[in-house]
């Protein structure tokens, strides 16, 4: 489904598992790899995705394979995934993951506009700490070019989502085992300072 | 880096990842879907991974595009990622991330002996909870059928891993902001049983 057939709520859904995933997962052809039978083989790499407004961001050192693939052509998959806990059902079959996907298929602009780049770059640290992007020593002219931003419009992305307990069959609701479910989350541990 | 260059140490990290991991990013190529010119799309797909010995598991719905897909040739990639914390550096630009992950290219072996499948099932089943798979009704003949289970070794995998404090430049030492590292870590929260 895209985003033009959805209201409002499916685009806030969107954005707001991009915002809170530390990790997607993109995949892209890797010219320089083929399977015996001459297919191109798919490689799937984590990074970081970050959004401003209605663009995903992500970002990596310009020399590395996935920025040259993702500006070479061929279209990209991203997906972004939070899993929110294991369903525990009564039948084997039924057990499940409760989660937040997010899957984008594109190909991505550059961000290479020196003010918009850096501007990007502020936003990825502000994610990792809200407050932070004005107190960390800014990037300078060589390492604005060593890092490459690319952008993917969220207009091509669709969302899926599993939440709530196990759908066991009517047969099975008496059957002695524990069902329900465990929540998994994200937490944030003490902070362990680097004192150099 | 292939498993044969590698030691023991390799493997058990390697399987470790995998044994730790709720969730992995499969990719493989979409024959249906073909971008403007010409080009296969790549597909990344959430799911569950779980391990037996050397190979690495994953299931779906037989009738899935993933497991159609997945068994008609083409080699796939499996990502693993485990995130654990932010790295917080004193220059915007060694900002990091620590994690551990695990790719691997290959192509599957269909797990369809009856023996085999029900005990790949059940190991799944003791991945999200040790010692249930003997106590949920186990899958009828119908489920089995709708089920797919695939291997892939994890011979054809290697693993990356980044730990421990920012590595700052020698001159941005002093600057004047916190620096160190925010663990994460996916936690179990207080189960919710379903009363039914």
């Amino acid at each position: 489904m895209r985003l033009g057939d959805r209201g409002t709520h499916e685009v806030a859904t969107i954005n707001a598992i991009i915002d809170e995933a530390p990790v997607c997962h993109i995949g892209f052809l890797d010219a320089n790899a083929e399977s015996a039978d001459g297919q191109a083989v798919p490689v799937v790499i984590p990074t970081i995705p970050w959004r401003i407004g209605d663009e995903l961001l992500i970002h990596g050192a310009s020399s590395s394979r996935m920025i040259r693939r993702l500006q070479s052509g061929g279209d990209a998959c991203i997906t972004v995934s939070l899993i929110d806990g294991w369903v525990l059902a009564r039948s084997a079959f039924h057990h499940s993951v409760n989660y937040r996907s997010v899957v984008l298929f594109g190909r991505p602009r550059l961000v290479d506009d020196e003010t918009e780049k850096r501007a990007a770059l502020d936003a990825l640290v502000e994610k990792i700490e809200p407050g932070r992007a004005a107190k960390v020593r800014a990037p300078n002219v060589q390492e604005l070019k060593a890092t490459s931003v690319l952008a993917f419009p969220i207009s091509e992305a669709s969302a899926k989502v599993r939440s709530g307990p196990p759908k066991d069959d009517p047969e099975d609701m008496a059957h002695p085992v524990w069902a329900g479910v465990v929540p998994l989350e994200i937490v944030a541990g003490a902070p362990i300072e680097d004192r150099g």
